[in-house]
């Protein structure tokens, strides 16, 4: 089966699943689920729809144009992707691997429709990983006079390979408006606290300060905010008093590998619409 | 606001939701949420719709009437509930008072959209909460030889009370056709177990025996088999070798009370339908 | 069974737990657990043991007298609590009732081996739950203008009863030297928040702003900062996009008094020492 | 720093942390942590002490011979293990990898205070991930009417590396009573469901059968009747009606591996007691 998610949003107003069941049914595909938000103060509006094209009556073209019209009518942002598309991924390191090996693994069971188009690195440390998985691997040194001009290179070398998603996997490096801007709500990245607690370096050591009971991590996108883009999912762990900071990070290592994942499966199922500095993450 | 929960079932075929959407905007309203659910194996299609009459442009009579003929052309079982009908509860109670409390008190908070009509007990000891809460309790005991006709009884003045859902709140009596007969899928009962394990008596002190770290408990549709019933919602809770029986049943207590008030909520808010001995419950 | 629970911290040096098991043993008692923690960075050692003192072979006055001088030998900080004495508990409350029930259910059900002596508000609604629950009830009006004259008189009120506990169960003012300093590391206090995230008012609100995935609440230590005292217990609860702020605090009123209720066993079972603003909570 | 971990067991009787303490104490050491645990019904008495042993005053010959003379005396099980002495594991498995990458990581990034010596499988499949983490891999197939003979096979070669502990990671063979025998207490198995829930085969598809809300894992420690032996560690996690059983295994995949490698590290750092089929695991 081929399917199509159309995720959309628009100002609150009457009849827009009505428009959009009607344009599916028209042509000649079936609704598999849908899901709706109204942000309340707002008045804004957020949907999802997957269908079934198997029996589409027009061309995929046609499909898209033919929405043109309602989304430009009903003053929509959206939009439409095919299940036969598998989205390219680039995923960025440094020198931790548990994150790495994470992604690399749940792509390899086929958990995701999308391919890992490539590995980028500041180090050269995790080079064996990739060959193990047999994912290309780019090593490009970061130091703090190329650092532009070095994002440049791995904006264009994306680009080479379609890139559709940035997965920055523990990547310790702050990226500079040259890669943000070239991949805007298109950067995913793990934070190792609970934010907007702990918000930058040694987040475990702060909360072993502190004395907390939970640690946690945030995944999110990255944005011109450091830590401060939108949040798209978060766990905690219960820690206690006996805890030293390698076993606070030994802990933080499995849920920073499960809420990374979590993120990516969100956003590559297209089941994420940012407003706001929020996100919405249809379930 | 007043709006209205349609919640339906019938055979996956095309055009449902369309045909849905077309009927609910034809009639002046608005949809604030919607899910779905196929069930894949069978070709099941389950659907639940909220959406806003304010601007209905008829009576409800007639939007029933219309929504009837749909139904009939697809061949569809469904329900149609108005926010500005609270749902009548019975609560039935023995000895134990910790999910009666928690019941009340989110009553008292306006959790839920409904009205707790009475509470029947087989025992006089939580009288005096009634009385606090200022709900009506009956005290209707069972003896073995009586226990149909009682529950004849019982049914009669739930009727009185135009009852639409049962909880039995740690009623610790084993219910007849009688009162199954009478409210089929409309009695909810809480299980201090993690079902299908641990099923009957003492669970806890099967779980205790067997030594295992996590207990739970089971909310679920009570049906003529006993701790067989759809399951509507589990938890389970952290527990280890110092932990006595006492103590299980501690923890058992917050579990139980938080499982069945969230059951409780779900069928409230008309989340849940029932196939084949499972439920769907719609988040 | 009577037994002793004995909750001690010195610096860390050779041959404390042989000290303490002697004198124990010596003592015709008989340990029936024991927990340590060894804080590294400072070298400070904690310990709890808790003792059967069936067959005690001295007076408690002895007792006490003979530990005393192998605390002063190794320079110890300590407390001997002997389970036949029930400690004195407060509960402070303002209108929000949830974590008051909470308290006085677990105090009825014999969770705690304590006694609820009064509860204190500054408003009069929540009188009828303590008279449903037979506790004296105290109202005692807060203006801005006689905080600390009214503090005065609660502490009073407060000695009067052998108070050993103070629970501020959404107490909602903010304590002044007077009690804070009558009570030190005697009053719990529940925030609605995941400190040290959202401290202050409105915590949910924040939560909601910044579009979290989890809200949590914290129980600590009240002190002259606020909501900066020693965290006793947190938990997280995981929420979405689709929750407002009414769904957050119906979900933050489940947690708080889970949280809240579980910090008061763990101080009432002499479990938690307090060492530079963090806190060591025995399991 | 070298330590010793001590754990123990005998009839509850007066005096025994005394005499342990006094020992550690009289052979120049300092206890680090100690926990208890007294099995009320039996009157039996668990214990484990973690002592530095830098300032040991004699040999660890002498050590062990004269605290032999007092397990004598008050008629204890016991076990001494130095942490400078890495325990061997073996890991057995079949196709799947998601445990055995769990497994292989944390020992890579020094989780345990132990060294994997070989990895054994009936099928050749994952020899490559053994080559990425440079440890040897021994294909073992088995046949029905070859297992007894591969089995002795299997022992013997781990005796060869001296092997302490066996990890069944997701190793698709009912083991016979050669390996049980050979390894008693030593042999950890994750089951993937709820036990004593879902027994036996395909648990994903019985949990998804019976509809229930939260799936779980298992491990345990092996032994003659299946799925049966003591449980260890278990977890759950949530699902709805949504998740189709591919959805299921995939989460499954998830707590799998995370039960397994804490039941691991509990058996590794000598926390665990059995007794009567249930364990005590010390945190």
């Amino acid at each position: 089966m081929i399917d199509c998610v159309l995720l959309l949003n628009c100002e609150d107003q009457s009849g827009v699943v009505h428009e959009v069941s009607r344009f599916i049914h028209e042509s000649g595909c079936n609704i598999i689920s849908s899901q709706q938000h109204l942000e309340e103060l707002d008045k804004r509006f957020f949907m999802r729809v997957r269908f079934d094209i198997t029996n589409l009556n027009c061309t995929r073209q046609d499909l898209t144009k033919n929405f043109d019209v309602i989304a430009q009518s009903l003053n929509m942002a959206y939009e439409l992707n095919f299940s036969d598309y598998k989205k390219k991924v680039a995923i960025m390191v440094s020198k931790y691997d548990h994150c790495l090996y994470d992604l690399l693994l749940r792509h390899q069971y086929g958990e995701w429709n999308a391919e890992v188009a490539l590995i980028v690195s500041n180090h050269k440390d995790l080079e064996s990983v990739a060959v193990h998985f047999n994912i290309p691997y780019f090593y490009m040194p970061i130091d703090p006079d190329n650092k532009e001009a070095r994002e440049e290179e791995i904006v264009k070398l994306m680009n080479q390979h379609q890139v559709n998603l940035v997965v920055m996997a523990r990547y310790m490096q702050i990226l500079t408006p040259v890669m943000l801007d070239a991949f805007p709500n298109r950067i995913i990245n793990i934070h190792h606290g609970f934010l907007p607690a702990f918000k930058g370096a040694k987040p475990y050591h702060q909360a072993y300060e502190k004395g907390v009971k939970l640690i946690g991590a945030t995944s999110h996108y990255a944005n011109e905010e450091l830590d401060m883009g939108p949040i798209i999912e978060q766990e905690t762990i219960r820690v206690n008093h006996s805890y030293s900071v390698k076993e606070l990070l030994r802990m933080g290592r499995d849920i920073e590998r499960q809420v990374l994942s979590n993120a990516v499966r969100s956003h590559l199922e297209d089941k994420i619409c940012i407003y706001k500095n929020r996100t919405i993450v249809f379930d």
